[in-house]
Parts: structure tokens; C-alpha cells; sequence
């Protein structure tokens, strides 16, 4: 391979290309061959090999391959700042800029600058169209961003698709992608719109046989459709591969703009790809002056009882949850237990016929279902403490909702609701549209504006994928956009443990995500008898994803009464905070097991997690992370010896034990299992 | 061709149909070898031969093309209801309605009901899908309605488009259709979107050789895009087009849905298809209470100046037209003259590059230009006793309109301006939808429903071509849907002499045009030396046209220094009324005259218009329309004896005689000219 490189690229070329190294990365980028190039290495091991990086561009037509180089601008920079919540009180952020200031080879010329920020953790480029004399509005017709792998590397995939990210991971070498097929093994995902055999999604895992973890993802996805990346099997390299609109654009731009970043994440230990905060330091600061309205809070819901058939959305049918008796019982249960919200699904008219019509006048999202008492459960969650938070499925009618949007967030502020989880289940309406095309990004943005204008916090269910932006928009609080705990539930394939020990790798690396686990029974027949789904997890393992998977709005899914069955396991999800000073990512290794450790938010607790797939395994947790000096109360909440998420998942033990820095926890993780510990500072 | 018709319709099936007959207006209908077809002959002589009607449906996938008869309904009903505004007070209502009650043949089983209504004036059907068990939502995939012909008749037809109805008219034998040949003449039309060429829009106009005038249109345009008309030459028949969305579907529909109404206006005299009202009647009387607020204007604007180059709707560049000073001015002006209102283009931000870029958030409808001094105007206008009128341009950007138009009408209503001209110049956003399909008909019903919330009157450009809907929707004043005087500065094709002949055969058989006569200058070079253009009418013709096309918003579209020179002339704009108690079509032939009479809302006075095409023309124009035994005064504002459209436009005489009821005027038009007479009650 290395041979057939340099017939391509012969070293006396190369050698004019830009270096620039930031510890152990290194970038090499310029022209060559009238294209622009960029390579990138890794402790002296290849990452990207050389890769060319273009456009093509639509009304007025405008190829962007070949270029001249006018001048390159650099710089370093390194700074510190504090999320408005997260997973740690301070974010670094120690880089270096370089900036190639192109025009294109072809009349008329065109202006491009192509950027990259170099760091410890990877690299990343973006494009910038420069305002200019003979360039102002324009269509992007492709983008030719590539990312040439050049190894048969492992990789952990969903299958590329304009409207859905909710596929299970499937892993396996470049040269066994093949996205349909995988797909074709789906039943259960409510509107899917694939691409083609060889484009899958990002985030994209990769790790070669050298030694190194690749992640590739992009970074400040606004005013720009999502990035999926094609394969081309023949040299293992990747072309950008944007979601199209209606008729087949990919992008609407003025120039003045800059794309979305392109971030190369990579390292020796996969761990530290999880602990990378390249993605979000890559988002700009958030405008938003004032931020003490936005909490992280814990919440139960009115959700999973019909997801399992005990309720319904729709009120007809003599099922219907979302009664005003119902709310209270759950009111009662979160206001005792603790918890800050409520939310309600199935509270607004509309549900009878909402799915799978494409209908845009579905939800006005100011109409309850006349069983559903909002005034009176607004008096009660007040009396108790606790706060409703509002749900605004749109049925992918995102026109309707769009229409509605500033009646219906005026309607939470009458109702002093300041949380809404957010849904888009169906195709989506500007028909033609896709969920992660250039106008439904805008739209998740617009929402995220909007809510902030009105004091409201939002979970985005069924968007894009998350690109980092809950940096510039912190209100935006959590996504789902992945497979999250109600697959559990999806009679065809469902989730297999080794789900959760990929999502840090892939879902994760753009931001929280709004999984919802908690779930403590298993068998989900309790209410239809005809339902063969399990919950393919042990109980200790779905409490350690309350500290693998982060969220500052964090779910106890299951049923009031699931709960009371396991008070004493239940106490963690109670005390488990969702709001961190430090995390320290222990170990890891996608598909297999994560751990990670967390210190409460502005305390001396610390939370260790820990999960695997369907192996049983031994940790060796080192907390090494605690203070010196200091004594703990560890509480460690384990699979039963005979746990087994398919056989056994309900065996769990509850151990106590004094702990300090020197201590070294050795725990075995059931099949399917986990752990999860909350070390109290004493 | 009667013996053709007998081989495929045999006699003894025939007489199976159903037969009703309304004056000389006889229809046949039932089914007929399990087709459902129609037929229409009016004194005897056949109007639309034996036609088949039905449905193709998708999601669920269901044909609906032969069907049995379950049941027939029939009734006759005799109303006069009274317009909010109109061409007269009383609109009578005398028609007979049959409903077939229809099942599919094919299985699962469809319920179809299709209603005629049957007037003297024609005959028209909708279909009615009705509430039924195995059938809620679905997508039309094609409507299947035929219009047999089965002549070549002389049509007046435009191309079939999906984005404008603004092209010139042309007049050919069905033979000779070609609606792209034709649409390639025309290089002035902003977005375009044809069909095909054997397809051609309604309202259209047909001639037959055996002294029969029809006219196929379609009434109460809810819910549905709009359709046209595709040909078949080999036997000259129709086939209902409806224009797609973005993905290719007609509409999206649930059960308990009525189609717009398919409408054929019959008469044996052209003037007696101008006097129909069957397409009003045809749609459902206003919801709205309170219609007080609703007014009738008449208009100058800051509008025609831009057109010709004087100003220009962008603040930069030194031109800009929407200034406070040169508002004043049109403010005096119209003060002066006893205006309603002074529409205002250009007042507000975001023209700079407004046009052809397919962008979304262009303008925000509540930002003026700085130089544009609203507050001041606002009190200014109050002062005089103007009204201001709010100017819309969406760019085509309608998602960004929707999202804003709440906070747009306030902004209106704070401003005390109840009046808005809405734009739809430019490609649909959503994009892949088009000005007539679906979505966008839904678009402008929430703009009139939403408009009359906040008491304000709306005037579309650029919208779906009109049904009667101002019957519905009573402030839902007026619209363009057609080629207006702004094509006058059209370099290609202009407005010929013979298009408002017409007009009222096409365009208008849907309702009010705001088509904004009165040009006093007709040479278009006054501002920029270059422009060749024309206004090819006479002086006397541009006043004839304030009777000959009704608007309830009449706009006087010239610059007030050129109605400065002819203020004589100009007399007859400031006396005619807008709002009428009776209209009496005197003559008429669709492309060559048009002589129509109207009485003055609640007053005894009359205003005569009368129009000619390129022809010179005598008219005799008795007026036994006055009442009996009464003396009247008659000012004539005539072409001078030396007019021409072409080579002496502005030579006018006006003359005064006293007439009565008996006094029949003898007058000459102009090539390309007209006649406007005010006719006083002493």
C-alpha cells in the first residue's frame, strides 16, 4: 500500500505540503497536483492518508477541485472554559489554527478557506466561504470531503440513512459493510430513508489493527444538512455524503459561511477517545447571557407504560395514561422519591390517528384530552414540588408545529412548564424533507432559539445527530437521535448488551443523550401476554448507564410499581446526580465494556459505572481518582452471582465497603451486566 | 361523430342513465358498463359528451374506477344570499342537486359519493369521499375527471403550469394547442414550472362551431391543489391534472372530504357566461360573524415607479422608492383625490437579494428601511385620512412567512394598517412545492383565516388562480393569478390589446382581480431611455377597465405626476365606485369586446365600461338598463378620433349629454381602445 501511495504522491511533492504536529498528531496539508490534500498521523502512525477535499456547486455552477494557494494564516491558541452543566466544571481547549486561504484553478474564480485545529485528541477542518465580489448565494451540490483510510480497519456502523439513527451497531472490517443488508434485518424503526450498500453514518468508530482508535464526526452542524460518509471499498477511504432536500440539493449558503467541522478524533487508548472534548470545543460559546434557568434534573414519565401496552397515547380505546389520576400517581411516586419532573406523553388530542398518514394538522399543542386535568395537575405538581414537562410530538408535521411553536411554548410558560421533550416520529412534513437534511437542522435550531427566548429546556427526540452544539445552545439539553431504551421493547431485534458499550464511541461523541434507562423488570408481558421482548440487561447494568450514558435530563423509565418492588437498587438511581465536576474515563473498549468514574457536581462523591456486553467480566476498578487521604463509604450495587441478562438479569447484590485512593475494587460483571458504585466522601 | 358515439355508448344502456334537466340544461349521468360517466347538453345540443370520472388512490393503494350504484339522492333548492362586497346585492341560488351514492367494484370495497348541482347556467360535480370503516386517510394519486368534448372547438387557453398563471392568452382550435411552443414566446414570467404540451390551465374558454360558449373551471379550491387540464387530440377530451407536491403526490386527504367543485358554465351568448354565478354559488357561504370591517378601497401605491426604473424597491443604490418623503407624496396625492390607501413595496428590509436565490429568511415583515419612517407615516396618513397598506412579499419563502405571520398581522394591527398585499414571487419554500399545488392552497386559506383574526384584508399576488372563494372568505379581497399591468413593462410579450377581452372569460370567472389599471403614461422610457415597451391601450380603455374587470381593491397604478396631466381623465378613477348593487353584462366576445354596465352600491348611478381589442370598433350601447321615466347625465370619456393603441394612446375626448332608458349611444372605440361613461342620476 505504502508503495502504491508514492507512486501517487511522490515524496518531492510532499515535501511542500503544510506541516503542522500538536504532541502527537500531525498534519500535513496543501496543494498537490492542483488539489487540495491533507494527511494526517498519529505517533507516527497513519490516520488519514493523503485525501483530497473540494465541492461542487450548483445555480451558479461552480466545480471547487482545483486550486491555487493565495496565503496560510496560523495560530495557537489555548483557553479554558465552563460548561452551564455537563460532565465537568472546566473544558480545555489548547489548539492550533491553520488556515488555507484558497481560489479555485477554474474561471470564474472562487474564493475557499479550509481550516483545520490541530490537538492533542485529533484534527479537524471545516470549510469557509469567504464573502467576495462574484460569489453570494449558491447551492451545494456535493460536497467532496475525504477521509482515506487506506486500512481494512474494524468499524462500528448504522447503516446510512436521511431520516433515522435508531439502527443497532453493527461491527465489522470495511470490506464487510454493506449497509441494506444490515438494514434489511430492521423492522422496527417507524420511517427510514437508506442510501445505498456502502454509506453509513457518523459518528463512526474505527479501530485499525496498528494500534489506533479513529473516530470521524462532525462538529457545529447548523445551517447545513448532516454528513453521512460513503466507502469506497477499492482503498478504504470515505466521501462525504450530504442528506439531500426535496429536490435533491444539498444546501442553500451565502457566502460569509462556514460549514460544519470534520473532526478526526484518534488515539492509542480507546478510552481517551471517549474522554476527547474536541467535538465541543469546536462549537462556539453560547449566546445566551443568562443560564440559571437551565437545570439538569431527573425525571420520571408517563412514557414506558405504554410503550408495553399497560396504557395509551390516544384516549379512545379505555387505555388512556395520561389521566389526570394517573399523572398524580406518578406526581406522588417522583415528588417522594425525589425526583424533579414529570413528563406526560399522550396528554394532548390528536393521538388517534397520528401516526403514518403524513398528516400535517395533527397536534396543536395547547389541547388536552378532556381526562387529562392540566390546571388542576399543575396546582398538584406545585403543591409537591415537582414539575410537569410538556411533550410536543409533531408527527414529523414540523410546518404544523412551526406554525404553533410560539402559542404552544407560551402555553408552558402559562403553565409554568420549562422543560419539553420534543418528538418526530414520521416522515417529515415539508414532504420531501428528510430528519438530518440542511432545513429540519435548521428547524432543531430554531426550536432550540425559540425555547431559550421563553425559558424553556429541550429533548430533542427522532433529530439529527448531535454535532456539540449544546455548547452554543446549553437549553438544548439532551437528544436522542440513537437506539435508546425503548428498542427494549422492538420485537425483531431490540438491544443486545453490547448496544451500550458503542454508544460512548459513536452516539455519544456529539453530545447527551436522553436514553432513558432505569428499567427494572425485564419480561415485558406483564400487561399483553403475547409480548416476547426482554430487556436483554441485568438491573446492576441499568443503573451503571446512569453514569456510561450522561444526560443533564436523566429518566427513571420504568413503572412506579416496578420501582417499589427494588427500593433498595432504586436509592442509586434517587442519589445518582446528573450535573459532574470530573469524570475520569477508566477503561473502555467499544463493544465490549466501559468504565467511567464521576464526581458529583461541586462535592467529593464520586459515581463509578461500569457495564459489559454479553461477556461476563472481571473489573479491576483502581480509584485512584479519589483524594489521597481521604476515606470513603463505597456502596456498590453488583450482579448477583448468578445474574445473566437473558436467564437472570433481576439478581443484583447491594455491598458497603470503606474505600480511599489506594483502593483497587475487583468486581464481576454478569453476562449482559454491570456496576454501578456511589463512594460517599466521608 | 354521433354514430362513433353510439358504437361505445349503445342506446339501450343509455337509457339507464339518469336524467336531469334545469332549463335548457340537461344532464345524464349513472353508470355505464361499470364506469361512472356523465354527460351535458344544453338546448338540446351536447356540451361535454359521455365522460368518465373516478380516482387513483395510494396509501392504501386503491383504484377507483368502476363502481356500483347504491343509492341516488336528488333535490332542488331556490336562495338569494346578499355579498359582503361584489358586483351586485343579490346573488340568486336555484339549482338542482343529484348525489350518486357509488361503491367501488374492486375490493376492499370504497365509498364514493359524486354531487351535481345544476343550474341554468350549467352543471358541475365534486366528489364527496364519505366517513366509512375501511378507508380514513389517503393520498390521491391521480384524479381521473374527464371532459369529453368531442370538437374542435376555438379554446383561450394559457400553458399548464404549476408555478404561474401570468401568461399571455392565446386562441387557437384544440388542434392546435402547444403549451410549451407557446410558453417558449415567453421570457418575462419569473419562475416557471410547465407540464407538458397538450396540457393548459383553467379557467379556460371554449368556443363551439355549433354557437355554444362553455367554460370549464373549478369552484371552492379547499384542501387540494389546483387542477388543470390535460387534452387528448384524438378525440378532444380533458383529463383533470392536478399539480403535484414534492414528492409527486396530488393530496393527502381523510374521509369525509369534498373535492373543489368540477364546473361547466354553458350559454349560447358569451355574455351570459360573464353573468353566471354558479361558481360563487358553488362554494359555502362566510363563518365570519362580523364583516363590517370589510371595505371595499380604492388605492395608489408606491409600486409603478419601481417598475419603470424611477425608484427601486432596495434601499441601496441611491433610488430607493418606499421613502418617508416620497410616501407623503403619494399620501397628499390620494388625500387629495379621496384614496383609501397607499400601498407601500420596498418599506421593509431584505430586498437587496430578495429574487432567485431559493432563500428562506429573506424578509421578517416587521422590519421598515431606516429611511422608511413608519411611526411618522402611520400618523401622517392618519392626519389625512389615508390608510396605509401593508406590502407582503414572502419571496416564495413561505415556511419563513407562516413562522412569522402571527407576529407580522400584530405588527399590522399596531401600526393600524387592516390592508395587506401578499407576494409569492419566486420558488416555492417548502421546497419541490408549487404555487397551485396542495400545501400552498392550504397556505393561502390559513392567511385569509388567520388575516380576518386580526381584522385585516388581503390581497394575493401571485396565488393560486381564484374559485369563488371570496364568498368564504369575504376579506379575502382580491388577487392577481393572472398576466396584470405590471407586464406592460414586460419586454418580450407585453400585454396585447386583446388580453382584457379575455380576462373576464378566464381569469375572472374565479373572482375579483386586482389587476391595477389606470395607466395616463404609455410610453415606458420616462426614466430609463433604453426601454422600448408600451402600454399598448388608449387612455379611455384604461378607464373602461375599472367596470370591465371587478376588483373590491382597485388600484390607480400610475405615478400622480402622470394623472397631474390629465387630471380631467383622471376624474372618472376618483368617481368610479368599487363596490356595485347591480351589474348588467351588455355585450361581449372572448377576444374582441367586452360592454358592461353597474349601478352604484345603493344609489341610482351607473357606470358603463367597454373594451375592444386591436380592432376599431362602433358600439351601440342601449341603455334600457335606467330606470324608466327618469333623466340621467351621462359624462363620456371616449378614445379621440385620432386614438390608437399604438401610435396615439393618450388622445381622449370627454363629452356630457343628458340620456334615460331609452337613449341608446351610438360610440367608436379606438384600435386597442375603450369607452368609460359615468351616468349621473339627475
Amino acid at each position: 500500500m505504502k508503495y502504491l501511495l508514492l507512486l501517487f504522491f511522490p515524496l518531492s511533492l510532499f515535501s511542500q505540503l503544510t506541516t503542522t504536529d500538536f504532541k502527537a498528531v500531525r498534519l500535513k496539508a496543501g496543494i498537490q497536483n492542483k488539489q487540495f490534500v491533507y494527511q494526517v498521523s498519529f505517533q507516527g502512525k497513519q490516520v488519514i492518508a493523503p485525501s483530497t477535499l473540494g465541492f461542487d456547486l450548483a445555480n451558479p455552477s461552480r466545480p471547487l477541485d482545483t486550486f491555487e494557494l493565495i496565503h496560510i494564516d496560523s495560530s495557537t491558541s489555548n483557553s479554558v472554559w465552563r460548561p452551564v452543566w455537563g460532565e465537568e466544571d472546566e473544558i480545555y481547549d489548547f489548539h492550533k489554527k491553520v488556515v488555507f486561504h484558497l481560489k479555485t484553478n477554474s474561471k470564474p474564480t472562487v474564493l475557499l478557506d479550509i481550516e483545520f485545529k490541530i490537538s492533542k485528541e485529533g484534527a479537524a477542518f471545516r470549510y469557509l466561504f469567504p464573502k467576495q465580489e462574484n460569489l453570494q448565494h449558491f447551492i451545494v451540490k456535493d460536497e467532496k470531503s475525504t477521509f482515506h483510510l487506506s486500512e481494512n480497519v474494524l468499524a462500528f456502523w448504522i447503516p446510512g440513512d436521511y431520516d433515522t439513527n435508531e439502527y443497532l451497531y453493527n461491527t465489522t472490517r470495511l470490506s464487510e459493510v454493506d449497509a441494506l443488508k444490515a438494514a434489511a434485518l430492521e423492522k422496527d424503526i417507524a420511517v427510514t430513508a437508506l442510501v445505498d450498500s456502502k454509506t453509513i453514518q457518523v459518528p463512526l468508530m474505527l479501530k485499525s489493527d496498528r494500534g489506533l482508535y479513529v473516530n470521524i464526526h462532525e462538529a457545529a452542524l447548523i445551517g447545513y444538512p448532516a454528513m453521512l460518509l460513503s466507502l469506497n471499498k477499492n482503498n478504504y477511504s470515505f466521501t462525504s455524503h450530504l442528506v439531500p432536500d426535496a429536490v435533491g440539493n444539498k444546501a442553500y449558503l451565502e457566502t460569509g459561511f462556514s460549514t460544519p467541522w470534520r473532526v478526526i478524533n484518534v488515539a492509542e487508548k480507546a478510552r481517551d477517545i471517549l474522554s476527547s472534548r474536541l467535538i465541543v470545543n469546536l462549537n462556539e460559546p453560547t449566546k445566551i447571557a443568562k443560564t440559571d434557568w437551565i437545570k439538569p434534573q431527573k425525571y420520571m414519565g408517563v412514557w414506558w407504560e405504554m410503550h408495553i401496552g399497560k396504557g395509551t397515547w390516544q384516549m379512545t380505546g379505555g387505555k388512556h395514561a395520561a389521566t389526570t389520576e394517573n399523572t398524580k400517581k406518578y406526581i406522588d411516586f417522583a415528588a417522594k422519591h425525589g425526583f424533579d419532573g414529570v413528563l406526560v406523553e399522550g396528554w394532548n388530542k390528536g393521538w388517534e390517528d397520528w401516526f403514518g398518514n403524513w398528516k400535517e394538522d395533527v397536534f396543536d399543542f395547547v389541547s388536552p384530552y378532556p381526562d387529562y386535568g392540566l390546571n388542576e395537575l399543575k396546582e398538584y405538581a406545585k403543591s409537591k414540588g415537582v414539575k410537569l414537562i410538556m411533550h410536543h410530538e409533531t408527527s414529523g408535521a414540523v410546518t404544523n408545529y412551526e406554525r404553533r411553536m410560539d402559542k404552544a411554548f407560551q402555553f408552558m410558560k402559562d403553565n409554568e412548564i420549562n422543560t419539553v421533550k420534543t418528538g418526530y416520529v414520521g416522515k417529515i412534513i415539508p414532504r420531501g424533507e428528510h430528519h438530518d437534511s440542511q432545513w429540519m437542522v435548521n428547524h432543531y435550531q430554531r426550536v432550540a432559539e425559540k425555547a431559550a427566548t421563553y425559558g424553556i429546556m429541550v429533548d430533542a427526540h427522532e433529530p439529527v445527530h448531535p454535532t456539540g452544539l449544546h455548547r452554543t445552545f446549553p437549553n438544548w439539553m439532551s437528544n436522542e437521535a440513537a437506539r435508546g431504551t425503548e428498542f427494549n421493547n422492538a420485537p425483531t431485534l431490540g438491544i443486545v448488551p453490547e448496544h451500550q458499550t458503542i454508544l460512548p464511541f459513536t452516539r455519544l461523541m456529539g453530545g447527551s443523550m436522553d436514553y432513558t434507562p432505569g428499567l427494572f423488570h425485564f419480561e415485558l408481558n406483564q400487561f399483553e401476554k403475547e409480548r416476547k421482548q426482554k430487556v436483554l440487561s441485568t438491573l446492576a447494568k441499568q443503573l451503571a448507564l446512569y453514569i456510561t450514558i450522561y444526560s443533564p435530563l436523566q429518566m427513571a423509565a420504568d413503572l412506579p410499581e416496578n420501582y417499589e418492588k427494588h427500593l433498595d437498587a432504586f436509592q442509586f438511581i434517587k442519589d445518582v446526580p446528573v450535573n459532574w465536576s470530573e469524570t475520569v474515563v477508566l477503561e473502555a473498549e467499544p463493544g465490549e465494556f466501559v468504565v467511567m468514574a464521576r464526581r458529583e457536581k461541586n462535592k467529593g462523591n464520586w459515581y463509578v459505572g461500569g457495564i459489559t456486553d454479553e461477556q461476563a467480566r472481571k473489573l479491576s476498578i483502581p480509584l485512584n481518582f479519589l483524594k489521597p487521604n481521604k476515606k470513603y463509604q463505597a456502596i456498590l450495587y453488583k450482579d448477583g452471582a448468578d445474574a445473566h441478562y437473558a436467564s437472570n438479569p433481576s439478581s443484583y447484590q447491594i455491598t458497603k465497603q470503606l474505600v480511599d485512593a489506594s483502593t483497587n475494587l475487583s468486581v464481576d460483571l454478569a453476562a449482559g451486566g454491570g456496576i454501578a458504585i456511589q463512594i460517599l466522601e466521608l
